[in-house]
């Protein structure tokens, strides 16, 4: 490192005299930088300086050229910090930037990093590699930006890490709005793409590429080699609205979306592998829309999405379509490829909705299936057996079923001509990854041979498949034996993912006025804080805001008794505050609230989780401000009483919903007068399929008194809802629940008493948003 | 010749040993041939005999290499007749077919020439030249086909003619429809597409490359270096509906219509010349739909049409069109063009029809203009001053004017900032085409260099604009000046379009009994029939078939008196007919119907012209039977007296229409009791600009007194309407004519006593075709 600083400084002691040799500036303020940039000519290098760089809006401008491009670089790659309010802007020809880390702070303007400087100058043939953006997210979720903007053409993003986008708005969008924008062959290539967390509505995608308007436009931009971990913002991780884009070699790591091909045409699906699990059933594959897609040798494991998140799902289109809806799939391709273990891998005619059509207007109804669709030479194997491989939601005619495998433990599937049963045996590799043994044959190597067919020309291990073939998305073993997954391929060289988790501490709190708000400050995240007192009094609000576990020393519930003011929560969720209580009691009063988010900035989701507590005397629960956004509230064997409301999650709307997971189990609500649980999402955006909420064996009595609305659990909007082992009594409602059949909505073994029913409405109208 | 039969005998000596080398087989019967195409392998020619192949339909499939294709010809090029029920479909690879002349028949399949036979056999890289078809249209017009139809990949159509298409269906047409068929290289080139006639009504287009529902696919389709003449069809002479479609050197002389980028999208136009006339004032232009076309170094003649067919129609779109409407126009540019003595050449915002809001869905409300498109560095040259060369339909903002260049005989054009006066002085080098003279510059060779615009590299003539640069599309004299059209590049070597005519023959009937039948039979085109006796009787229709004139040897109105049968009429209208009746008296009896169309098998359209003549006393003047066609329908100076109805051209329905143009002038109308004029075309479809009515100086009397409707000028649905100087005097009608203002329609001058009003309603709601 040393010797790198010599050289740097050696080269700017030559560098004074400006001109059209190779300079280097070494630059350690916005002024000097300025100033070099402005002075840049092709070959030169401008050095930033190691250290944190404060509120640097950076308009990189300059002309390089192929051989002798300008390049803007760290001194050191990642110890050059931009923080606070800064960006990067790139507009000219051949820019490099290279090892700089975004962090502590958000960009003032509509991205962090754009290929354009305003209106008129916009960036080619330039390059931003190896550099990190973490956690660079606007104050409120609420407010928009792209972290990244592509324009121009010829552009890179490589050796990247990007994750911890939280706030409304792509994490990576292409621009394809205007001639210098099209046919842009942008490459999008062996970058790190870190978690996004689930969002909770639209426009949270990590990569899209163009919109509905521009979907006639060429793209052919490419998106190799990346590395996609828990993107979870929305359903689609990406979202391709351009024409002839490739995706190839990229792994999708337990991500709760899919790649889709959403108003493009002729993508390449090529190489990807698609890994799943036990934990989530959101975990998605390739949905298709359009025309022309190739989607060849691609593997998934395990991904247990459904529907929209199915592993291969091919949509109904609408008729005539407008251009922001649903065109009809055609001309589709689906060959060699493999499904391991996922749960009805292929579902054609998604989004069929036809018994809509009295609550939806004509142009929305998708009743026209996919035609002149191929699905051929693919392997499906399923260790245990699934009964429904193929699902068909509306017609699959349109699709040509050949020379498709399938194992499956046994159980033939014959209600289509779609696949022939036979017994497959795999070599598994790795956790995830299994390929045929050598030398099986049969239906295997038995191969449908359609137009342009001969251009899969390798496995997704590069073997040739015109040296030997198979179904499936992997015709060799040998190569395919020797895979490993090589983290050092996917973002910058000198970031690592892989941090030390350090064990976490045991802090006690005695009811000393102030000692367990001062803990909780200290604390680092993780940690536990155990209360050793009986008795806690909380003048003002307890600020959460990092993960932590809050107990009671002994068996005995510690009791907090909260005497904060009016409409101030007992524990004030932060971003990324993780809550878990365990064995508490909390007495609160009228005006208050037990759990609430911050009225604004609520940048990050919070977390929360309460087993075995008490909580009563509150005016609120908890209650969503407008904005916020919990991962997940699961609340389990804890008594709710006498309280004015509960759980109100509704302060959002247009598509936006304040929680993702809600789970109540095995509680007790007892004289809670309204809003025992209101969760709410407003209007109608199938691109959105949460949120999901599990009312499971609890006790519900002399709830709902003051409820204006005569329903107990309100959950209008929300996609999944599931209501089972309840029992109410003396609950003075007409409902209980308006559940919404047509989606995910279910009740079962519930026993009422004089509490109203559970109503099923198959179809509801909603407020369309698009 | 003599030679080339020798040759021909020669090989198929030696060519009944099949095997791979190259065979010739000379063929004589269908039988012959279809045993030669069955056999031959790459390399064979297969050679038809000279003279009529009748009811033949030919499926060629073989197998050809690049370099050894397998042909399919006629002993001598234009020698071999194929006629009747004839057809030829291609399917395989590398076929070639030359010199066959399909004649006096029609296709009893759904094209004449296809790339593919049945469902599965595509041609790839194979082609027709030399070839021609004339007049194999279908007996039907209602019925559709399609002359050519293109599939597969990498095929070509060259040297051909093409004329006569009178019945339903483009002539040509690309399919985009599968993965075989799109990115497909055609080449259109270098044929003659001859004169198409009016058809009144949509689906006439000379060539259609894709559909809406394929709008998203590569085309790559070339039409370059075609001569289109008097392609009259419809407004479209060319609708491009896929993308990357280049038409370039191509020229349309005189065509009713436009070279129209419909549903397609990044078209090239380059070099393209459009030449109009005072003739008509529907000769058309260029009209832009949709994204990122180039219009480049085109050059428009006298092309007078409007709105649609105005020289350079750039249309509003509606909002997220449905997928077969209009979308937005974006990322277009028109650069070094010229228009010479056009009026109002440039729309901007055509098609707006925001007024139409409450008659129309909102799916159909054209709304948003142009945005993201440039024109500049082209050349309006006007001889005599014209007040509105730009018209703004809607709004310009979006679209960015630079650097044009107008020459108005010094009026200057201030309404937009999008032209700059200049004094041009021309040099003229044919009938229409003008170059500015050498050394001009001012505003002349001041350019605006946009993006991509150094990729403008030549002029129309091919000189560099590198080495000197213009606005317009001619930078250079020297080239242009050179230019002559060579009518030799177009079509097939041994076609010529310029055929002898003769001097019409006068022949004298005298009013013996058959004599008139009997001449009108006999005669040639073109001949007139003159009478020479007083008083003539008919006993049955006389048949028009063919362009014929009738008149009175004298000054005397020789009278004609029909007897025929009830429902027939005095003159029978055939495909093609066109009669002049002047100075005659024809008399009538109820029943009777003075003019009729065929019922049946109208395969071509007819004309009719009544100068200075008198008739009375029919059922019907004019009655159209469904299908049925009149290219004009003229009538001047002319008495019609004591009719049930008069001009029925109504029998239509869904866009299609009985005559293009019917013009009434100097005419009294005594005692017509219904339907005076009925002239209709039923639904909206606005690609249909047609019918055109002229009521111009006649008088009204006593009539419509059984009319049901009370409107005695009855012109529902038809586009344009001129009613002016006419005297309406005791017709006992509510209303003389209910016109549609928001269309072409208009009063002016009219005298009206006892005989209702004239009402413009300015929205009509009709039902919607598509």
């Amino acid at each position: 490192m040393k010797y790198t600083v010599f050289l740097a400084v050696t080269f700017l002691l030559f560098s004074c005299n400006k001109n059209s040799g190779t300079n280097t500036s070494f630059v350690q303020d916005l002024t000097a930088l300025e100033k070099a940039i402005e002075q840049a000519t092709p070959g030169d290098e401008i050095v930033l300086a190691n250290g944190s760089w404060k509120d640097v809006q950076i308009d990189f401008y300059g002309k390089g050229t192929a051989s002798q491009p300008i390049i803007l670089r760290a001194e050191n790659p990642g110890k050059v910090f931009l923080e606070g309010k800064s960006s990067l802007y790139l507009g000219g020809e051949y820019l490099v930037v290279e090892g700089l880390y975004f962090r502590n702070g958000y960009s003032p303007r509509s991205s962090i990093v754009a290929f354009k400087i305003g209106q008129d100058s916009t960036a080619f043939h330039s390059r931003i590699s190896n550099c990190v953006i973490e956690g660079f997210t606007k104050p409120s979720r609420l407010i928009n930006d792209h972290w990244i903007e592509f324009y121009g053409q010829h552009n890179q993003l490589d050796h990247c890490y990007i994750a911890g986008k939280s706030n409304d708005g792509e994490t990576l969008r292409v621009f394809h709005t205007g001639n210098q924008n099209t046919s842009n062959y942008h490459q999008i290539v062996n970058n790190y793409f870190g978690p996004r967390p689930r969002k909770g509505g639209p426009r949270a995608e990590t990569i899209r590429i163009g919109d509905s308007k521009t979907h006639m436009t060429p793209g052919y931009v490419n998106v190799a080699d990346n590395y996609f971990e828990a993107c979870n913002g929305e359903v689609e991780v990406i979202s391709d609205k351009t024409n002839f884009n490739t995706f190839r070699n990229n792994i999708f790591y337990k991500c709760e979306g899919s790649l889709v091909l959403r108003h493009g045409s002729f993508a390449k699906v090529d190489g990807n592998i698609f890994i799943g699990g036990d934990e989530s059933g959101f975990y998605g594959g390739v949905r298709v829309i359009n025309t022309g897609h190739w989607i060849t040798n691609n593997y998934f494991y395990k991904i247990n999405g459904e529907v929209f998140r199915s592993p291969l799902a091919m949509m109904n289109g609408i008729p005539k379509s407008q251009l922001n809806r649903y065109r009809q799939v055609t001309d589709v391709v689906v060959a060699h490829n493999t499904w391991v273990n996922c749960k009805s891998p292929w579902q054609v005619g998604v989004g069929q909705n036809i018994a809509s059509a009295d609550v939806l207007p004509e142009v929305e109804i998708r009743s026209a299936p996919p035609i002149r669709s191929i699905i051929a030479n693919n392997l499906i194997y399923n260790d245990q057996a699934d009964d429904s491989p193929v699902v068909n939601h509306s017609s699959i005619d349109g699709v040509l079923f050949r020379n498709n495998v399938l194992h499956n433990d046994g159980l033939t599937f014959t209600k289509y001509d779609a696949l022939q049963l036979q017994d497959v045996k795999m070599t598994q590799i790795n956790e995830w990854l299994f390929a045929p043994e050598e030398g099986l044959s049969g239906f295997l190597d038995s191969l449908y041979n359609g137009f342009d067919f001969d251009k899969i020309e390798q496995d997704l291990f590069g073997s040739s498949r015109a040296d030997k073939n198979l179904v499936g998305a992997i015709s060799q073993l040998a190569k395919a034996e020797n895979y490993q997954l090589d983290q050092s391929r996917y973002g910058p060289s000198w970031f690592s993912t892989n941090r030390a988790t350090a064990e976490p501490a045991v802090l006690t709190a005695s009811s000393k006025a102030g000692e367990l708000a001062r803990l909780l400050d200290q604390a680092e995240a993780g940690d536990i804080i155990e209360l050793t007192d009986k008795e806690y009094t909380l003048n003002g609000s307890l600020k959460i805001d990092k993960e932590i576990i809050i107990r009671s020393a002994g068996e005995d519930k510690a009791q907090l008794l909260f005497s904060g003011g009016e409409s101030t929560p007992a524990f004030e969720m932060n971003p990324k505050g993780s809550l878990r209580l365990k064995n508490i009691r909390i007495k609160g009063k009228a005006g208050q609230l037990a759990f609430a988010p911050l009225k604004e900035n609520m940048s990050s989701a919070y977390k929360l989780l309460v087993d075995d507590c008490e909580i009563e005397g509150f005016s609120y629960l908890l209650k969503a401000s407008k904005g916020s956004f919990a991962d997940s509230i699961t609340v389990s064997n804890t008594l709710i009483q006498n309280c004015e409301n509960g759980f109100v999650l509704a302060a959002d709307e247009k598509g936006d919903y304040n929680a993702e997971m809600v789970s109540i189990d095995k509680c007790s609500f007892i004289n809670v007068q309204r809003n025992v649980v209101h969760f709410y999402r407003g209007g109608y955006d199938e691109s959105t399929i949460g949120g999901f909420l599990s009312i499971t064996n609890n006790n519900f009595m002399n709830c709902g008194a003051k409820e204006e609305s005569s329903v107990l659990l309100k959950t209008r909007g929300i996609i999944n809802v599931f209501i089972t082992g309840n029992t109410f009594r003396q609950n003075p409602v007409k409902l209980v629940a308006l559940l919404w059949g047509e989606k995910n909505n279910h009740h079962r073994d519930n026993t009422m008493v004089n509490s109203g029913e559970i109503k099923v409405e198959e179809q509801q109208k909603l407020e369309i948003l698009y």
